[in-house]
């Protein structure tokens, strides 16, 4: 039985699959609604297909150009197998079919959402959060499906099957890594490319439409309005679904190679459970699992009172998102008892082996589940309507927007201490409890409600957009205040899903840092080296470039969509009087075109330097694991910079919204009631403008640069790193005492100089010893003993051990 | 005669204070003006001198209770000497004095220039700059001489005035540090402080008099124009002057302790040359040569011209500033070839020793003046009036305050590239030429020429004080157009400053950095142990988080000097008449109040932080070398972090202020000019609100940030690191074989458990040891080898050793 346990995560994505596609045939038969919302829908609905066809070309040209470059590196380094390429290509096409599920089941359910709303509160929440369940489903069973075959399939072919050892699994999970690339590079077009479209169009409608024509928002005359209303499902639903994807699969990834290396550290053999890789397949089944409690958590998001308020709606997602956490720690314990030999030795830095028992790989799945529910609640604090830090902002407003801007940006800044405490204490706590294999699985752990999570998270956009077509099919009031409860939660949601991206992209990352320390071999990432300290300043530097390009992108698509609006309001006649049609399409077209050129600078920069950095030493004949460890230091640049720049840009952009929309229901200010249209609202208004880049492009980018970097690096590794195809790095010696000097009567000095021969590369050291005579042929004899035998992994030869003694 | 050298500093310094009261002789000498100018003038003077009485006071506070604490410490701790509370005592009464010698000049000064200003350019440039020659001169001058004279008292105190061997040298440069501690102290008041101090008197002025009373800036009814004017003084004289003072010394210090360590890895001792202590007093003979080139290059700072323009009034500045540059590398080159043995060993990790030439040391220190240069030049193509990025945001300007903002944002984040990679390619090859001791030798090299940095720097406030004196004392147009002359030129200085500023803290503190390593005596700060990440991203925290209470602080301490100004136009009658006086002395007060208030919350951010993280896991027992490696990677964190939030902070805001000032003389904006009034010119008046707080306030702070938390890290080093007062760690050892498994039949396993005793305190360690039966027996018998001679220096005893073999 249990080694059948292997293909339990496949039956159980499947499962899920099907699910999916049963809730999606429900939403796809309910009422579309009447002939002006349906046009509205269809228009979004387009559009968003043609950002999905533009994007799909550009992604093309992407993986072919990549593959080629994959297959260059898998002929040239023979400890990377051509099924890389494969598994990369696969990757992106099970990401990018991911995003296309959910993308089309966003624009399709939201006019039902509208519909529904009209006769009842309680359905409109059921189809909008339906939609959200086939979004979350789609992208976490094809994850959990494509990562649990492909690694059945490399079980097979590289090991036939069972486990022979871990060098053997290595290359398994090596390959294994073109997929989580395949996929965090669709993320990086999704996220990036997605995250400046919806920015761009936003801008690029108001200041054309509200600004110069005057014409209030959502308006149908404004040519831009789709491109809008595309943009929150590209940026919103595509974005956040292929982010937390790629997340998915690089975090259960990274648990597998660090589980790999538990076995390592027992011996490379734990018995014949599980076939003997018990700590590998946990990962994936507890994300098996997490599929199958996520559909029970879904079904219990229902409210049965159609005169319900936002804090209903709440608890209701709230109550499913909570069962859901506490199934999977339920989970977690049973799995980690089953599936885990009782007690595991795994090896510390500096402290040796140590004993760890199947019980603290459980504790530190709740230190991850706990990551996951305290990160969202931080959020929420900085950024919720009615929190102290939102309402200093709108105080702060009256004196104008400079103040406004000030105190949102410090808001943002300070909400960086507790979040990053948070991830400090959990890094410290799942490490303490089960080294690195600990922390991967707390990141798994967070992880194996992805499919919950992006439910809620994409019933948000949904029912904003259900909301703007009530609006623009002029519907009766009560329709828009329905979808506006659904809205207002869905705000809040937002949020706290950006909470859980960056949380997770964080994890992910850590785990993916240290699944590349253990590829390379290096021992340890040590910051007293000059090259490396340099690498980690230019790695803190990348996210502070990255987020100004990605802003600087906003501004330059959104002013080649003022343009076309422009040019349409002054070309096509009537179209102001309403009987002239704008041209959706181009809108559409213009700023597809447009995100998707601006992208490409810093893509370039997250794709560029991990590989200058790995690539440019090695031109100049530098030591490849000098060059592993200068790598490992720009990971952690990037990683710690990145994490604290997603979090300040996501939660000041979240706190200047929410101070803005504070004025629509009225807020206090110096004993005054003051509301929309007031100075203090200009200025809130003004720090929207400032926030809508930082939440809605650079911030949730972050995300995207620091998992692709960490995944770039352990692509790299092999190549990098301490192992051939025979198993580690061909370590061969030549020792030579150099000379040996003799300074005052008691201090004598051996230096002794020696050539190691790593991967065919001469490596010239030196070790000095120094003290009285005696002491000094004492530790000459302990070196000669020591090399002998200490090393004797790595050493294949030793070609000569002369030592000299005057 | 090469024994006398280590008086050499002294005797410069004194030279140089000398030189500098005669300048300020000189100075005080001019014509002061008549009554309404001498007594603007007077007010700014008692105004300044109010402010620094009443930091003395709190300083004085704080001396107290850090030397208590300090000298529990020294009671506590064998290897701190008490004598360490002196040498804090006088870094912070010698910086104190230098700030207070700054303050006194600047603010008699800008005076009479103005009045010089009547009748000569040439004149008022050469008083102006006359008066920042003498404070540049008094920071150097005392700054050279308190630490040369404690290291010269230390030296003899300690080791009888000869070298004896590197632990004792140790204990030295230890009981130094607290000259450096006392030092940064009294810039973290003045930095932070004054920077709060400085823009609260701004806003506070502004906003009650231009905004609710509407009477122009600089107007003499208005009650906070007075402290508005010391602010100047404040955060721009006092402020940076105490900010150099402390990168002064500090990287003096840290040159000095790695020189030592250049000595240790030669074997403890190199010869009878300059008292065997060569590479020790180089970087002190650099600063003391440094202090002669600056008043040389001052002398050259003239023009003739009475026309001259900005260009000439730079050019005199430049010819001066980079004939101090060059004559300091021909300096180094002497003094290096002169000072250091022809070649030395270097420790290079994980390179063993190098041989390293005296003229790779003086390369270093090359690179050292390189980037002192070349920071000037980033910093200036950023926020240059006329530059391609300040043209951006005046373009950006025309839509409003929100793509202002945006685009100064951006500015700001994209100036990191550029700055990030010289400041990386500084330390890889200072690094690559000597080693570390080459980096903390790059650094003194460029703060050689502090003296000139600092007069090139205080004469841009002084020149804006003149402006403003003419102005209120109502001179003719011409007065304020040669002072504006100054002003502009002091504007591009203040803000190539703050660029050497930086550069000059982030490699003070990775001097500082490396320092503490050698001091502690751990073997690098490895990021792999997740306890070391996880401070890692404490550090990055910590600079946002203090920017962020840092720019909240303005705004309260702004808050309390508006209520004040207001009780003022309500309270004393004929005050808008010009017939009531106004109270400016309470306006100083409360300003002076409130900005030392509102700066404890960041100032105990910045000292709480390391001394929880050194002393709270002591509490629990943790190994005294981890929590080491723990403070390293937060130091690295806090360094790398507020490096990128200061060249950030720093440039975003200068660029927001030069775009504002763009519309003085009108841009061209959508081919039509707009001036100042425009609303393209309101949104630029936001971006400079913002940036306000940025430039002056938050972003300097980051300097003192990073250097004193490096700085409380090495005066924590030895509690926490490798030696005792005899000399290195009592370390003792308990070796043990716990058990000794067999596997499978060829994998055999040994495990040796011992405990060492570090300081007294237990720790336990465990090796594991695999492979055949006879790998483990061989490694065994390695292991006894190796414990029995490796570690001599370290083991005093070995109480037993114990090996049971199966």
């Amino acid at each position: 039985m249990d080694k059948m346990i292997i293909y339990l995560p496949i039956v159980l994505a499947v499962l899920g699959l099907i699910y999916m596609f049963v809730k999606q045939q429900w939403v796809m038969k309910q009422d579309a609604g009447d002939g002006k919302m349906k046009e509205i829908s269809d228009h979004i609905y387009e559009g968003a297909l043609a950002f999905l066809n533009a994007e799909y070309k550009l992604l093309a040209i992407f993986v072919v150009i990549v593959s080629v470059l994959l297959a260059i590196v898998s002929l040239v380094v023979p400890t990377t197998h051509w099924l890389i390429v494969v598994a990369f290509i696969f990757g992106a096409v099970f990401s990018a079919f991911a995003g296309n599920i959910g993308m089309k089941i966003a624009t399709k359910t939201n006019v039902r959402t509208t519909q529904a709303a009209r006769t009842s509160l309680p359905k409109a929440l059921n189809i909008s959060f339906g939609g959200g369940t086939v979004m979350g489903l789609g992208v976490a069973g094809l994850a959990v499906l494509g990562l649990t075959a492909f690694f059945i399939f490399f079980f097979h072919f590289f090991m036939g099957g069972v486990w022979t050892n871990t060098m053997d699994m290595t290359i398994v999970l090596e390959t294994l890594a073109g997929f989580s690339l395949g996929a965090e590079s669709i993320a990086l077009f999704a996220r990036v490319g997605g995250g400046i479209y919806t920015k761009a169009a936003d801008v690029g409608a108001d200041l054309v439409g509200k600004v110069e024509a005057g014409i209030p928002e959502d308006d149908p005359r404004n040519p831009a309005t789709i491109a809008d209303n595309v943009g929150d499902n590209v940026g919103d639903v595509a974005g956040m679904g292929a982010d937390l994807f790629g997340s998915y699969v690089a975090t259960v990834l990274a648990a597998m190679v660090l589980g790999n290396y538990v076995i390592k550290d027992m011996g490379g053999n734990i018995g014949e459970a599980f076939g003997g890789i018990g700590p590998i397949l946990l990962p994936m089944a507890i994300a098996g699992v997490g599929i199958i409690i996520s559909i029970f958590g879904t079904m219990l998001v229902k409210i049965s009172n159609n005169e319900a308020k936002e804090s209903q709606v709440m608890g209701a997602l709230n109550k499913g998102n909570w069962t859901s956490i506490i199934l999977v720690a339920l989970a977690c314990f049973g799995l980690c008892k089953y599936m885990l030999p009782e007690t595991m030795q795994m090896e510390f830095f500096g402290e040796g082996l140590i004993q760890i028992s199947s019980m603290r790989v459980f504790y530190a799945t709740l230190v991850g589940l706990f990551v996951g529910a305290v990160i969202s609640s931080v959020t929420e604090y900085y950024t919720g309507l009615g929190k102290k830090p939102i309402l200093k902002i709108v105080q702060q407003s009256s004196t104008g927007a400079g103040t406004n801007i000030i105190s949102g940006l410090a808001t943002g800044m300070i909400s960086t201490f507790p979040s990053v405490l948070l991830f400090a204490g959990a890094i410290w706590a799942s490490y303490a409890l089960a080294g690195f294999y600990g922390v991967a699985l707390a990141a798994s752990a967070m992880m194996a409600t992805t499919a919950m999570q992006l439910a809620i998270d994409a019933f948000g956009p949904i029912s904003d957009n259900a909301g703007g077509i009530a609006e623009m099919s002029e519907q009766e009031p009560i329709v828009r205040e329905r979808t506006d409860i659904l809205d207002s939660v869905g705000n809040t949601t937002a949020a706290t899903g950006k909470g859980f991206a960056i949380a997770s992209a964080a994890l992910t990352s850590l785990a993916l840092f240290a699944a590349y320390v253990t590829f390379t071999g290096i021992d340890g990432i040590n910051i007293f080296k000059a090259p490396v300290l340099a690498m980690l300043f230019v790695g803190g530097m990348v996210p502070v470039v990255f987020s100004a390009l990605a802003m600087n992108a906003v501004g330059k698509a959104a002013m080649e969509m003022v343009q076309e609006v422009r040019r349409q309001f002054r070309d096509i006649p009537g179209i102001m009087e309403g009987t002239g049609k704008p041209e959706y399409d181009k809108c559409v077209a213009i700023s597809t075109k447009a995100s998707l050129k601006e992208m490409m600078l810093p893509g370039l920069l997250t794709i560029g330097f991990p590989l200058i950095i790995a690539f440019v030493p090695m031109l100049f004949g530098m030591n490849h694991l000098a060059i592993a460890e200068m790598l490992g230091g720009y990971m952690a640049g990037v990683t710690v910079s990145g994490v604290l720049w997603a979090i300040f840009q996501n939660n000041a952009g979240g706190a200047w919204d929410n101070a803005k929309k504070s004025f629509e229901a009225g807020v206090e200010i110096n004993g005054k009631m003051t509301y929309k249209g007031s100075d203090a609202h200009k200025a809130a208004v003004t720090g929207d403008t400032v926030g809508d880049p930082f939440k809605d492009t650079s911030g949730p980018s972050m995300n995207i640069l620091i998992k692709l970097t960490c995944l770039i690096g352990l692509v790299v590794a092999p190549i990098l790193g301490g192992h051939t195809e025979e198993g580690y790095a061909e370590v061969t010696k030549e020792i030579s005492v150099e000379n040996n000097i003799t300074i005052n009567k008691d201090n004598a000095e051996a230096t002794v100089t020696y050539t190691t021969i790593v991967n065919g590369e001469e490596v010239i050291k030196k070790e000095t010893f120094t003290g009285t005579k005696a002491q000094v042929e004492a530790k000459l004899k302990a070196f000669e003993a020591a090399n002998d035998v200490a090393r004797d992994e790595n050493v294949k030869t030793i070609e000569k051990i002369e030592i000299n003694k005057s």
